[in-house]
This record gives structure tokens, sequence and C-alpha cells, in this order.
């Protein structure tokens, strides 16, 4: 798996068990500023875990909309500063002016909660409804979330990260990014699927949190059909899901689970 | 338990079963946009669920140190809109001055990840250590954390929900906040506390999530000595922990837990 920096950190640390106490080293994951520069203008910080940045970078600026292919993207440099990384991202011309133009309409606002979308009207928009979309084994969808487990070497070792995975049409957990955030998670592994070449139409989304509306608006961006939470979705993730015609299965657990949105596209 | 709009909402779902198949209603915790606006001026949209909102308001108001007192917001208005909830809050002419200073600096930038925090730079600024501290009793978070989903009632109706709770010096469960974001789920709490007058050095916080570097940030603004996680802490979070002298216990299991940050000051 491509990383980039370290992904969890050793902490000396007291662990009471069963009453015992014990001195011993626990490790944690590793959150660090991550800032993203576009053609030299800083953009956005996120708080994330130093690994997969390139994939991070590529999955960031699509999912957010600011490039649509991940040619688009000229250049990427990793450079570490004094309380962060700083990723160097150089887009064409085209892309920088339509990143001028959504910065001219934010000026002057600080930035919460939403990334980027920083009034209730931005809110309003929505994202188009899925254009392409073949149907999608639920059998493949429940036995990629028993397999996960196995291919999340940081959860592993730290116990508090996220996982997203991409499946392919047969089944295959073909992609699993790690991260300390939901959405990061998310970003990194567009990022690897999208320079992979992989089409996003013909797969699905696993991950291992909730189902944010921020998730489904991701997944519907980038026209992902099949989104699989093991745990909850949000209302407003269900509203949308279904406004965009994305299937969304939730609490997946073993052979159990809730299917929240359009399930006429499952098959066996 | 204060509440203002509805916290879940039922909807139409499909539940798979040991195989079997039923239609039925689900109850989701519902997210939706809530705009702070201080002084007519519009400062932030948080995802957050809508319930406790004056709470959210003073909270959120104090844990980004917009003011340092309740006292200092002198009105609160909630204002439905078509898309989310508006909280019109009314502060002291100085808090307000404070408000546009910070503003000024943010200029020109989009907002992500951490709170009106935008800059690599700006993320050096280290809350102050904590300054009152008295001693507080192990067992007492141990027993508190068993009593927590008995007083979780969006979480029992939806289970995708945080829960942050304020411990008394003597054990009490005094006040429970709930919201699909954890860092919502805290500012909620510390509204309720401060609003009651209670003080932030005598008591303990205790959160059913992981501890992010932003529960440490906020509990440190407000002088808060000790807090426990159900789940992980980040690396972050536990270095800042140590950093401003904050007893910090995560991976709370029954009698089972580690102690990451400044165990002297726990007694049994």
């Amino acid at each position: 798996m491509q990383s980039h920096g370290y992904s969890a950190s050793a902490f000396d640390v007291l662990r009471y068990r069963s009453g015992a106490k014990v001195s011993t080293a626990d490790h944690l994951a590793v959150e660090c500023p991550i800032a993203f520069e576009f053609n030299g203008i800083s953009h956005a910080v996120m708080l994330a875990t130093p690994s997969d940045l390139i994939d991070f970078a590529f999955g960031f600026s699509l999912s957010e909309g600011l490039i649509d292919r991940p040619e688009e993207i000229f250049d990427i440099e990793v450079r570490p500063a004094e309380t962060g990384i700083i990723l160097e991202i150089t887009v064409t011309s085209r892309c920088f002016d339509r990143l001028k133009q959504r910065r001219r309409s934010l000026m002057g606002r600080t930035g919460c909660g939403l990334c980027g979308i920083e009034a209730l009207d931005a809110l309003g928009i929505r994202p188009e409804p899925i254009k392409e979309k073949r149907s999608f084994s639920r059998q493949h969808i429940l036995a990629a979330v028993r397999r996960l487990p196995a291919v999340q070497p940081l959860q592993a070792q730290t116990g508090s990260t996220h996982a997203a995975a991409w499946l392919s049409a047969s089944g295959d957990i073909v992609h699993v990014r790690e991260d300390v955030g939901r959405h990061n998670a998310l970003d990194k592994l567009i990022g690897a699927v999208s320079k992979a070449d992989l089409s996003f139409s013909d797969g699905a989304l696993v991950v291992t949190s909730r189902a944010s509306i921020e998730i489904i608006q991701k997944a519907a961006t980038l026209g992902i059909g099949y989104v699989a939470a093991i745990s909850a979705p949000t209302s407003m993730a269900v509203e949308l899901a279904r406004t965009c015609g994305i299937t969304l299965l939730g609490f997946l657990r073993g052979q159990d689970y809730v299917v929240y949105a359009r399930e006429q596209d499952l098959i066996e």
C-alpha cells in the first residue's frame, strides 16, 4: 500500500486491565495538519493521517469538484513544514480559474463544519442524479464487510481509524485507504481508484463509519452508485441518496443489514 | 432535557435479519445546517442535530473563544430557514469587535477541517495549561461510563449519535447532550454547564467518541482538567493533553481503561 510519512506513533501509557496496572507503549493513529495549496494559493487545511498523501491530493481535488479528471493535476509536491505537511498541487489553468471563482464567492467568510460550503443557501446545491449504474450483488457487499478487518493494518494497530474500500463488480476489494477522519479515508480512496483508472460507475463503496451527508455528496459527485456503511446513516444522507439514486446500505452486521435507498438496483 | 426542533426522523426502510426481509420504519438521527449569526453577521454553518440549540449557541461561542462568559450573550433567536436553522446571537460590542478582528485575519480563505483555523501557522497556537485543578476519582468516571447508555435517548432511538456528559466532583452525571457530531455534542454540553453556572474546573468530561485534538482543545479553552473518551485518542490529542496538563483516559471498557496523560491527578 502506498504510504508517505507515518501513520501510527508509540506513546508511553498506563493500561489498567482487570484492576492490574501496566506501564506500556500504545500505538495511536497520527493526525496532522495537511495544507492544500493549488498553484501556490493556500486553499484548505485538513487534519488527517499523513499516509497516502498523493491519493489524498487527487481524491480531495476530485470530490471537491476542483478537478474533473486526474490528468488535470500536473504535479504534486509533498512538503513537510514545521507544524504539518503542505501539498503543493499544480492544476490546469482552467481548474485554477474555477478555484479562484469559488474563492471569490466565499470571500470574507470563516469556514466551519461543512468544508467550503459556508452559507445555508450553498447547501441547497444538490449533486446530479447518478447517470450510469449497473446492478450490484448484495452478497459481494456482505462478504467484503467480513473481509475488511484483515485489510485495515492501521486500525489493527491503533483501534481508532476509519477505512474506505472499493469493490470491483466481481466483489474484490481492490483498494482500501485508512485515516482518522472518515472523509479523508474516502478522499484517499477516491484518489487511488481514479489513479488506477477504474470507473466509479462499476463497483461499490464500503465505509467502516456512519454514512454522513458528506460521504453521499462525494459519492454523487463521483458517480458512485452503491454505498454501504457499517454504521448508521444520518437523515440527510438518506434523503440525498434517494434524490441521487444511490443505493445505500447501513448497519451491516454479519448477514444483517438495512437498505435505506434504491434497493431495486441490488441483485443477489 | 431542553430541546428545540426534532432530533430523530422516521424513514421507511428494508431490514434484512437472518435472511428475512422486513419493510419497517427506522429512526435516524437528524442532521441539519445550523447557521451562526453574530450581531447580524453570518459566521459559520455547522451540520448538527437540531436539539438544545440555545446550549449549542452558548457552548459554541465559549469553546470558540468568541465570548468568555455566558453573560456576554444578550439574546439568541432560533429562526427556521428553508434549508436549515439560523441562530441569531447578539453579543456585547467587545465580543463583536473581537469577532470582526478574527474575521479580518481570515479574510479570503476558505475554511476546511479545523473550524476557523485555516493556516498551518494558526495551528501552532496552544491553549494555556490548566490553571486550577482538583483531584478526581477514577471510580466516578468508570461508574459514569456504565450509566451513560441509560441517559442517551437519541442514541437508543437511532444508534448513530455521540454524547458528551458532565460529571460533578461527586460523580453524578449532571448534564448530557447528544448530536450526530461529537464536537457539537460537546459544544451543547459546554453551553448547558456554563448556563447552570457550574465550574469547569470542578468535574470531568466524558465523551462517547474518540478523543480528537479538537475535543482536547475545547477542554483546554474552558479549563476542563479531566477528559475520558470511550474510544481511542489520536496522537495530537494526547500531545495536547500532556502539554496542557489535562488528565486523559481512553478505551473505557468496564473496569479496563488506558491513562494517556497526567495520571497523578486521579484518585481512587
